[in-house]
């Protein structure tokens, strides 16, 4: 056998006349995530200049990808920003919602790019929406040419916290939740709180979701931080009304962001399947797709979170109190723990089975441990699943008080049941 | 300013209040290219467990996307081999050239993906046919689930030596050539030069100008043999009918494959947009999607290589002979070095632009540097790309000895023009 090496490439040759490459090589992927304020003040120059590569500075073209919710209340902020600053800009106005999370929104945006006859690395796309349309124009930048750069600017909590800061694009493919995307980087992701100004209530809410999803997987901290101002700060719409209020909400959106990126970094391409940050998206996949367009993404997150914590709770690995404790905290949170689309004939059974393609074979279902810890599940059984639907489904019908309150059952007979 | 610290993930808080988050990852790839024999010889158990995660086994089941004139030449072979190997397969047979290399064809692939719910990891997509298929599928594969690991087959010449052995993967949109796509490392490529047995004449001719284009910039040796052996091989269509032709194919493709390799390795993510790869890249993506279904891929290659080749001469870097050296080479290979969409008012123009978008602002031509060696040029004016394509047009109406005995010109007077 002849071997040759030389770095990243070697060669081997067999006597019966089989030659073999191997091929190794290193992609080193850097990205910001920048908490920041007044983003789109003219006095501001950082997003005029940002992701552009030096030497090309003099063309200062970009094409802008915006939210038709967010042109609507910011437009002419937006537009007035760029043309204080010179920049020659093409704007693409996107509806982004899941029911049109699909391939034509990305068609159009790569239209849209072609179109502007886009440089493939000096000027980078700017997204400027909520999670749907980060995730749309993130594909559709990480697919024209290849990998074109783009930058992120999130206007929904959930966008600030979670669609943001990752490295994940996609859309959805027939009724498959995200089916089709990309990991892909974005050159930076700005956080700017101030967008959530104009956000609804229940969109508040959604992303309050994934902020209690990472706080129950892994910190307590950020729940007692949820537990002393969440509300409050939901009510304030994230404005920082007061001192103490703005506080609270660059602190719950700032430690959010750590924790998930914290459990991001180490596992960037998903090598490792098993992703506490998956809490939440076990059923929910499936179960968002069905009810469409009834449930927000983090509403049915939080549907299946709460399922979840059932299921940990009969298992005895939370108890009674905790379990009160985070249903009690959705509930608080305005965020629903039942859906009537989980009662429709095996609907979980398909949901688990699709998870279990998506993780490689196995169940990998991340459980809460008590507050703030977690573990890996890969033997729950259909019978526990409708065993913990059948709580979920009575804990639902309850207040929060009545849950804590309930004589001790046993595991298979919790709350009454 | 505090900053926090863990690897690859830092935190810095200013004064100001500014938070930023630097994550920092590396996705470490590699790759096998094997050059074999026999591939779907039932006696060979290479293929049937390929790719799989040993913990997996047990789902012996693969999704195998098939050319539809490959399958008609060797379906059945391919179909027993499977059987006889206990793989429960399922088949997509594609109609697959550049008239459909678009994202219609991607979907119909992700759509059977979906349907035969593919495991995320242990059941790799096996793709056979060539160039186009490979980047069709591989494309499919590459954004499925974010990344579901797959197989290439190629059973062209142009697969075997080019497509096949990187990790590019894409399809045209609208007029732009590849314009969307992916870098996708297969699980493995296998070379089989058995295929080639049924490919017919032009096709092969097809494939040795990406053979000839390695050659041309980076491989003295390489040319020799094409000088030797290149007709002859081509003739015998590679199938080695004797011993010393069957050496000359293997090496040929071998040394090409090598070749590829090496440029390839260090830059599979296109970091250096000045590849010498390139050669022959710069104005026929436009030509070859202007001339649709006219010319075939290596053909539309071969044309700019040779225009190419003629702007080298005009500089002074290729001599007379050196250049009436490749074009004859480029003739006995049944390639053409002209065709009339290259007279279309600006269509090298707008080639050109395109291109230099594509490599991030600036030209970055891969010239020729006599035979064997390149240099990169970016300052091509549009006057002196008119002045080599009348000179060529004149070149292609001659026979290969009249161009090397042309009297000696003025550089801007060459060929008698």
């Amino acid at each position: 056998m002849a071997e040759h090496h030389s770095e990243g490439l070697s060669r081997s040759t067999t006597r019966d006349g089989v030659d073999r490459w191997t091929v190794r090589a290193v992609h080193e992927v850097t990205y910001d995530v920048v908490a920041t304020q007044a983003l789109f003040d003219v006095t501001n120059p950082t997003l005029a200049t940002a992701g552009a590569i030096p030497a090309a500075t003099e063309h200062s073209r970009r094409l802008i990808v915006i939210d038709e919710t967010v042109e609507q209340l910011h437009g002419n902020q937006i537009r007035g920003y760029f043309t204080h600053h010179g920049v020659q800009a093409t704007y693409h106005v996107l509806e982004a919602h899941e029911m049109v999370k699909n391939w034509d929104s990305v068609d159009s945006v790569i239209r849209t790019m072609a179109e502007a006859g886009i440089d493939r690395r000096s000027e980078p796309v700017i997204a400027i929406g909520g999670g749907v349309l980060l995730d749309i124009v993130g594909f559709a930048a990480s697919i024209y040419r290849r990998s074109t750069p783009y930058i992120r600017i999130p206007t929904t909590l959930i966008g600030l916290v979670d669609a943001g800061v990752g490295v994940k694009t996609g859309v959805n493919f027939g009724t498959g939740k995200n089916k089709i995307g990309s990991y892909a980087a974005p050159a930076v992701t700005y956080v700017d709180r101030s967008f959530l100004r104009s956000l609804n209530r229940r969109h508040l809410s959604n992303g309050m979701a994934e902020i209690l999803k990472i706080a129950l997987i892994k910190s307590r901290r950020l729940m007692s931080l949820l537990d002393m101002y969440g509300r409050a700060v939901l009510d304030d719409g994230f404005v920082g009304s007061t001192p103490a209020l703005a506080n609270a909400a660059d602190d719950i959106i700032g430690t959010s962001i750590h924790l998930m990126l914290e459990e991001l970094q180490p596992n960037l391409w998903e090598a490792n399947l098993e992703r506490c940050v998956d809490y939440g998206h076990t059923f929910s996949p499936t179960v968002e797709m069905k009810a469409l367009p009834e449930l927000l993404h983090g509403e049915a997150v939080c549907i299946d979170m709460a399922l979840s914590s059932v299921l940990s709770f009969r298992r005895g690995r939370m108890t009674r109190h905790e379990l009160a404790h985070v249903l009690a905290t959705m509930q608080a949170l305005d965020l629903p723990i039942w859906n009537s689309s989980l009662e429709e004939p095996g609907v979980l059974h398909v949901a688990l089975a699709d998870t279990v393609r998506h993780r490689g074979g196995q169940q990998r279902i991340p459980l809460p441990v008590g507050i703030g810890d977690h573990e890996f599940a890969n033997d729950v059984s259909a019978d526990e699943v409708a065993h913990a639907l059948h709580t979920l489904r009575t804990a639902a019908g309850m207040k929060a008080g009545e849950i804590a309150a309930a004589p001790e059952p046993e595991h298979d007979m919790v709350l009454k049941v």
